[in-house]
């Protein structure tokens, strides 16, 4: 047997507990397959005496957690702090030029900071590793990364946070609006009290750019993600939706066109022969297409404790068996500095929701705007009228997103509309 | 850049062909990926002349393929031959015993003697890997034996064989007979001539028994898996199945009870609510149940030229880039020895379907058959009669399965019991 893998561990909230608790729960499972043990010695968080339900006083305590990077009794850090800059980032970099191996669950660092960290890892020949930022559990770094790759990806999507999909689900089974289900999921505890990086897709963004960046070994570049959250969908939407033959989830999604990156967080409507239309509740799940291996799907728990604990572990026993290599599959150098899509010149077919007031020659008003702007419908369901309005759903042909904004510009204009028409991506693919 | 890695490739079949065009197709990719160009110098096949799609002229052709292991143009031999001895087996061991790494997609081979390669690859520090052996194109075995390694596995189980999933799907979508799926299957290439091996379950036990002993840090143990395949499923049975809200599917199930191994191979009803029940077609899919990760599931395509080609490529990334480690996970030493779990003891839910005569009475005799077995009913349908006979449906309560053999024996002797009576598992999990 080798020597101890020797963990210092900064954050101490939920996950952070979580993988002090895995470590005591699997140390004999994890020392077999680590081919040797994997052992926290010192610890850092912000408030020394809060309850955790772990034993805390067998590990060496540090105030300042950078002081981790330096101390000899640690050799991987393993960053649980969170945010995108501030301590994380500090100690992330400390770690790295200090040589030693980082692991973390933190995304909003990687989106912003990534490449940098990455450069910074080669440099001293630290292993930079991060499973548990992508969806929890779900080991689709390491299925990116190594079991995908021989192949060219041709795109990589997923459902990628698990308060977005939880809200949709509840919607779609209780037939309740978007507020009232937030409100219950932050009462439940499955949403935050500021529930905006998640519900405004920019969780969901952070996490795409990173599988972005792996599977078409490109710089990562979440500044150019067209991000759309779930806010605006409503109850209507999903049910009118579900009468075509899909669900509403909240999709992202990434392609290399013709030496460009596209990247979009967006609500999608979402075929039922899809596998990722059966994804229910706070389940993540991401498809990787690739041109041999054809669609690869994977699919579990995208967050909290178990699971989230469970990617960092992991990690951990990969560093211990001496298998880490460049933090994004490929040397820095490698990596392609895509230029970003124009996602407005995207071409698919489009749900369109236009409430319109309850009056002759409203159906022709619309039709000629879609006409005009070059849209063709596929097809178009009429209810109502329900408190005088009237609701107009259409599912168009495949068309250039530039022309359904044209339209839905002209008809903004019109004095029958009377609410700000619903426009959502069906997925076809 | 590092030298290139050179590949000796044995077997030429369709996968041995598909790893040549993958090789070629993505050669800039690969070489990125791994950091170093992944080059085929020699090629051996029983036929050389045969037409495969791909120009073998630029390779050294050797007659024995036990050769590849001695030349000093190979670092890695890649098994495509098939079998689990003979000439795979010798080019196995003398490719490990030379110190060389060696990839291979044959599952049989490792099945029957997977923990003697694995000692060898050990006493010379040579790497055996097997993506491409289980379930095709998804990456399961890196998914197990490093992305879930953290955690304890509860169990293991999947759909490991898509010919049987291809005919099941079928007799379902187009309401056929086994027999009649089958020969239209070997019509179209999708069953082979002698198609045993896949509908008896065969292949599914090969594929199970290697899952099992990553999930479950085990020694390899085919012989003990109970094997059951899909020969006398009736199109009647995923009708009835269908109308109690279940798919049937053939599983592959391995757990670890109180240190004894489970290991079973058969047709099983699986709800509807279960992801497994979605995978249609030639699909694979696994399930592995972690203790801190909950759920992980992966599907994709299971067999065919891209996919395996595909696996056996990210198996040679691997090498490439120096990440290998022991082939079960943990060195051999440290696999347990678990004995073989009494299946016959397993409870659950079962599916039972009894033809008998429409005669009064009948349905009397089978409940006091199932009564004295310490049975109890859930559900039953009766349904006929047609042609004189009554189908009979039964799901029972949880039950220990050899209560359920009891009653079919004592079923067995009634002459109102017009056929054997058609018993399957029902997934509860």
């Amino acid at each position: 047997m080798t020597s101890p893998l020797h963990i210092g561990l900064a954050g101490l909230g939920t996950v952070g507990a979580g993988v002090v608790k895995l470590l005591d729960a699997n140390a004999g499972l994890i020392e077999r397959r680590a081919n040797r043990p994997i052992i926290v010695t010192a610890v850092s968080a912000r408030d020394r005496s809060r309850e955790r339900g772990v034993d805390l006083a067998r590990f060496a305590w540090v105030d300042d957690a950078t002081e981790l990077a330096e101390r000899d009794d640690v050799d991987v850090v393993v960053e649980l702090i969170g945010g995108s800059d501030g301590p994380a980032l500090v100690l992330a970099r400390e770690t790295l030029k200090a040589g030693k191996a980082f692991v973390t669950a933190n995304k909003a660092m990687l989106a912003h900071h990534g490449l940098d960290l990455a450069q910074l890892a080669e440099n001293t020949g630290a292993a930079l590793k991060y499973e548990a930022a992508v969806a929890g559990g779900i080991p689709v770094i390491k299925g990116l990364r190594e079991g995908a790759a021989a192949n060219r990806i041709e795109r990589v999507y997923g459902i990628l946070n698990g308060t977005c999909n939880y809200i949709l689900s509840r919607m779609e089974a209780e037939k309740l609006s978007f507020a009232a289900v937030l409100a219950d999921a932050q009462r439940l505890g499955f949403a935050e009290a500021d529930p905006s990086f998640d519900i405004d897709g920019i969780d969901a963004a952070h996490k795409l750019s990173i599988l972005a960046a792996i599977a078409f070994g490109a710089r990562i570049d979440f500044a150019h993600v067209a991000v759309e959250g779930i806010r605006h969908v409503a109850a209507v939407d999903i049910d009118h939706a579900a009468t075509l033959g899909f669900r509403i989830k909240l999709v992202g999604l990434a392609t290399e066109v013709d030496g460009e990156l596209f990247q979009r967080v967006h609500p999608c409507l979402v075929p039922l022969a899809h596998p990722l239309a059966h994804v229910d509740g706070s389940l993540n799940a991401v498809v990787a297409e690739g041109d041999f291996v054809g669609r690869l799907f994977f699919s579990g728990r995208g967050a909290g404790e178990g699971p989230t604990a469970s990617a960092v572990v992991a990690d951990l026993i990969d560093v211990a068996r001496g298998e880490v290599g460049p933090a994004f599959a490929m040397p820095t150098a490698r990596l392609a500095a895509l230029a970003p899509a124009d996602t407005a010149a995207h071409v698919g077919r489009f749900y369109l929701r236009v409430m319109v007031a309850d009056r002759p020659g409203v159906l022709a008003e619309l039709t000629a705007a879609l006409r005009d702007a070059g849209v063709s419908i596929e097809s178009l369901i009429q209810r109502g009228p329900s408190g005088g309005e009237v609701h107009v759903v259409m599912v168009t042909h495949a068309v250039r997103q530039s022309a359904i904004a044209a339209a839905l510009d002209r008809m903004a204009t019109s004095n029958s509309v009377t609410a700000p028409p619903m426009m959502m991506h069906i997925l076809d693919f």
